[in-house]
């Protein structure tokens, strides 16, 4: 534990205390799904209708949930690495904090 | 749910199911920190030594796993967004999957 | 942490390490729901075949699930506290491991 | 889905809705956790106060969790088919609601 970095992490992490982006965010979206049984050999069928193109399906509701989770979360990496627009679920957003800028 | 979504998230989704990118990355992380008793009011200190600058402290060792999390979380957003590096821990990667660009 | 604690549990813990077994119990009964629509006003229904009488609805699916989650637990504490038996799902069981018995 | 199945179960769920028991005394007593770090080869300590003899090691602190989370789950079995007490959690209590004797 160097003093640098205690000058530059201590400064930035003091400011998102209290919040973890990522995690909420995917924790809220799945909270928002949106769940059918639809005719498939998958029968179990979820989205998340603020999120566009996010679904998935799977022979149980809980492989369907599971399946949901990994397709936001796979979904995110793409949308943060390409800098593509995240739509807020509720007060959720996962931003690169203005504050972090020291 | 319209045949475009079917034709484009289908083909995606299938390639990366399994993978719970973000998440599993941050679990994977938690579980290589290493915490220690410092000197500080808030004495509990927490780093996960494969990342660089990532660091806690808090009041308990409960609180500094919590605010180690957060950090991990924020960091991450900060590293996507910006398009840099982010090391893997033991296997876990968070990478825009080669295979995704359909 | 007296020597007494540490040489009571110490004992009992070491056993039973690794197992969940009320945890995993109920994560492996709702891997087994399935759901159905009916005519009702909580059209969305759920059942745990190998679990005669568990079953909940709900307005919606994922209301269901969650309903469903709670039937189970509630009807767990019911089996435990009467002493009767509770049908294994799968390998999980929720007995007092034999074991246990120092 | 029988009739019968419909008046005794039905009447038994509607009164304890809106309350996981056991999964909420879970989380609720993993919630006060207190962890130090000892001289140990499995360093990581956690013990539940509330809950007399119950805590855990590890030899990180997600292990400790891990280990301790079992032994929670694995104590509350062994108290409820003995009909041994269970001290509440904050408001969380694992009781056979009176409300369910139909």
């Amino acid at each position: 534990m160097t003093l640098k970095r205690l000058l530059t992490w201590r400064a930035k992490t003091k400011n998102f205390r209290g919040v973890k982006l990522i995690t909420e965010y995917i924790e809220a979206a799945l909270g928002r799904a949106k769940y059918e049984i639809i005719e498939d050999e998958e029968p179990y069928y979820g989205e998340i209708p603020e999120l566009e193109g996010v679904w998935a399906n799977g022979k149980t509701l809980e492989e369907c949930r599971h399946n949901l989770a990994e397709v936001i979360d796979g979904w995110l990496v793409v949308r943060l690495k390409r800098g593509l627009p995240i739509p807020p679920i509720g007060e959720h957003r996962v931003e690169e904090l203005k504050r972090l800028e020291v």
